[in-house]
């Protein structure tokens, strides 16, 4: 089992207020952050682009490989079955996230499948664990929702 | 309902054989095409890029808009929960694909959850319709798997 590290969720928490979304994601090894990310839905004119996306993309091209075994991707929001899709076809070795799906259905439109749900359908070990700096994540959720998503 | 069309995805079966991988996929309205993609993970290093991504990527950033409300995703094989996750974010009417998982999963790894599945945990409706031109779509992925997946 890995030890979530509160720090690389800080770090995401502020990525995402530096983008004025409510959505960040770092992508990090141990405890050593390599790209952070929010969402560019909006800026981009890309429907795709969620914060642990764009962190996946932008991690895979800095390494130039789509396997990215030993990396951990931490995202303030429980990932969306794209973003949990991607999560899997990367072989990331875990997903840490702060605010579970249900809060934040309370705020924004949802697809409601849990992310261990669809690593428990994968054909790959991926481990999810959530509610690290819950109320920090939901917080940002509660005051950018109004932003971009 | 809608009237799915086999002329879109034999454009999608020629598209992913252009690209020398078992995986194409088409966004139209009606019966007409707008973009085809295939597969691009391995030529583009990055894990996110499956041809019905690429799709609805590519034509999101030619109408400069996230909402593709009025479109079809036809796709040779059952959308992954990554990509139908895409499509229900892209808000696209319908999406028609033609290899159903279980016969992809009997040739390439994949994520055990049907397409309608995630559509009806989705906070929006849109139609999925399977099977279209299904034996061609399972020859070819017979035919290209050991090719870029």
């Amino acid at each position: 089992m890995i030890a979530p590290d509160p720090k690389l969720m800080r770090l995401a928490l502020q990525t995402a207020k530096n983008h004025q979304t409510p959505f960040g994601a770092v992508i990090a090894m141990g405890d050593q952050p390599f790209v952070s990310a929010g969402n560019l839905v909006s800026s981009t004119s890309d429907p795709t682009a969620h914060a642990a996306m764009v962190a996946i993309r932008q991690m895979a091209d800095h390494l130039q490989k789509t396997d990215l075994a030993g990396y951990h991707l931490y995202t303030t929001c429980e990932p969306c079955p794209m973003c949990m899709g991607a999560a899997i076809w990367a072989n990331l070795d875990a997903v840490i996230y702060g605010c579970p799906i249900e809060d934040a259905g309370n705020m924004v439109p949802q697809i409601n499948l849990h992310a261990d749900t669809i690593a428990s359908k994968s054909f790959r070990e991926i481990q999810v664990v959530g509610g690290l700096l819950k109320d920090e994540c939901i917080d940002l959720l509660r005051e950018l929702r109004s932003g971009k998503t």
